[in-house]
């Protein structure tokens, strides 16, 4: 997709936990809180909250109200997306949940960027939200067993981003891509980059080859959540295609954590961490004009435990969405 | 939402289990299934195989190819939305995933509807499923404890709908309206009725009003799955609110079953019923000219396990499709 007036982006805001605060990234944040459960009574309530949190800073970096925002598409990993349900309820915005697992933060700008281009709406926000204590326990194991983490766990990140679109502001949303579903059978839990490299593999050649672009057109490729093993997945598969990736390609899971300093095995992970470094880190680094051309690939894998107990391989999947600045772009 | 350009019901498939096809919608099926467990090892296996067979039915009917459909929205109950998931693996069409529980068919449709009408893409399906068995042991009980239900209970549907969205077919989507979540602290969850009339009541209220328009406008108003409990808080609430909607409304999950003879206690539920309901019965007596105006307000409740332990509320939500033909339309 090619959006002829493209929607801009008027307003982001990150949030994120403690180990999010003590990463290379801090600075980034809008906000940090050093309480993992945000002073609520559950992690489930917390993750809820970080999702409240980032609306109400990416709306207050927009100048806007609840009100003035057509629509909110927002999704979580948690099952049946309760974190953005509670977390957006008191907002009173038309809500579209969405599910994308990890992949959701491009998901939800897609969704979001359509609304606004197609005059469907004047304003629309997307926001997604991650937390280490709430997915361990529902996807793994309680975190009360200690258990040990394997090399190529990545760790979930505890953080949320949102970014609200309109018209006026520096960064644009040019192109988007949806992708497909991809499952080539990878079965281990503890190596999600491993099941969705082949996805971001898949949407980054589509996209590239759709616009007749190659890497050396970018300032930066960044995907989310690949991690170590993923990205050297994904930088490899491309190389058998003849792309050449290395240059300019890094991964949120890789940027978020100091990985010789801070315990998270082969990476970052969860839906809030590339909405996180999105919304914190990169948008930053395009408004001060040091990244003029984009493109953010966030990748989820779409299984549960469920589907994990039945025997079913890990499907994955990677939305594309290109963001420019005036600066380069046309 | 108006549609300046109305997208079309190309195609449409509505696949249902024994229970449904012992209901008094039988023979709108396209297909029911004698084995709930449609031959595969697991309910959740069966689940999935409903919507794959939902989409190859409204693609036969549409005369198209997987190839030939630009985007597929899809949602169900389970966590992570793997019905979705690996239902549709195999069709490889650029997918999205949605969340909205029960109301995840208008929802699907309403997105499907956004990108024809916005010409994002020609062709864009929407589908959705849910399993009794699934649903049961995800949601409530395992079904081996026998557990008594309560006269308030609504009968999880097995039974998938999909649409294929394009130009040229008779029935037009026309208006469009998302909803906002509602929660007014019910927080019992084998009543979903009650917990959902308050987002079907404001939801409906907003559109007749968006429109200028009143229930004598259209041939049927119709909810999904609020059951008897339910359509009987609606009825009411919108009556204090001046509106009468006695006349022309109906509810998907008091249509699928007779309850005279089918053990379903306050109706159907689970975004299966609405939607094979929409996509079965509905679509057809739109096309034989029974129906020219309706209202399609598919209603869910936003909650899982988790919220429910942990003592929330059971917030609702829903969305609502005004679909038109010629025979009376503009």
């Amino acid at each position: 997709m090619e959006f002829q007036t493209p929607p801009t982006i008027i307003g982001h805001g990150a949030v994120g936990g403690r180990k999010e605060a003590q990463g290379p990234l801090a600075a980034d944040f809008d906000q940090t809180f050093d309480d993992t459960a945000l002073n609520t009574q559950s992690w489930e309530k917390a993750e809820a909250q970080l999702q409240k949190e980032a609306v109400a800073l990416a709306l207050h970096n927009a100048g806007l109200k609840p009100a003035q925002i057509d629509f909110i598409f927002a999704g979580d990993l948690l099952n049946q997306c309760i974190s953005s349900t509670f977390g957006l309820l008191n907002y009173q915005i038309p809500f579209l949940g969405q599910y994308g697992a990890c992949s959701t933060m491009a998901q939800t700008l897609l969704m979001a960027a359509i609304m606004v281009e197609s005059a469907a709406g004047n304003t629309a926000a997307a926001v997604t939200s991650s937390h280490f204590c709430t997915a361990e326990r529902q996807f793994r194991t309680p975190l009360e067993y200690g258990a040990q983490r394997t090399p190529t766990a990545q760790w979930t990140a505890t953080a949320s981003g949102c970014v609200v679109l309109g018209k006026g502001g520096k960064v644009k949303v040019t192109r988007g891509l949806a992708g497909k579903i991809v499952d080539l059978g990878v079965k281990d839990p503890a190596n999600m980059g491993a099941a969705m490299a082949p996805a971001a593999a898949d949407s980054i050649y589509q996209f590239l080859s759709d616009t007749s672009t190659s890497p050396k057109d970018y300032d930066g490729i960044f995907t989310g959540d690949l991690g170590e093993v993923g990205t050297k997945l994904l930088l490899g598969t491309l190389r058998d295609n003849g792309v050449d990736l290395s240059k300019i390609h890094n991964d949120c899971g890789l940027m978020l954590y100091d990985r010789e300093k801070q315990d998270v095995h082969a990476g970052g992970s969860g839906c809030g961490c590339s909405a996180s470094v999105l919304c914190g880190h990169l948008l930053r680094r395009m408004e001060r004009g040091e990244l003029a051309n984009i493109l953010f690939c966030a990748t989820g894998a779409l299984m549960s435990t469920t589907s994990q107990q039945q025997g079913e391989a890990i499907p994955g999947i990677c939305h594309v969405i290109q963001l420019t600045t005036e600066a380069r772009g046309s």
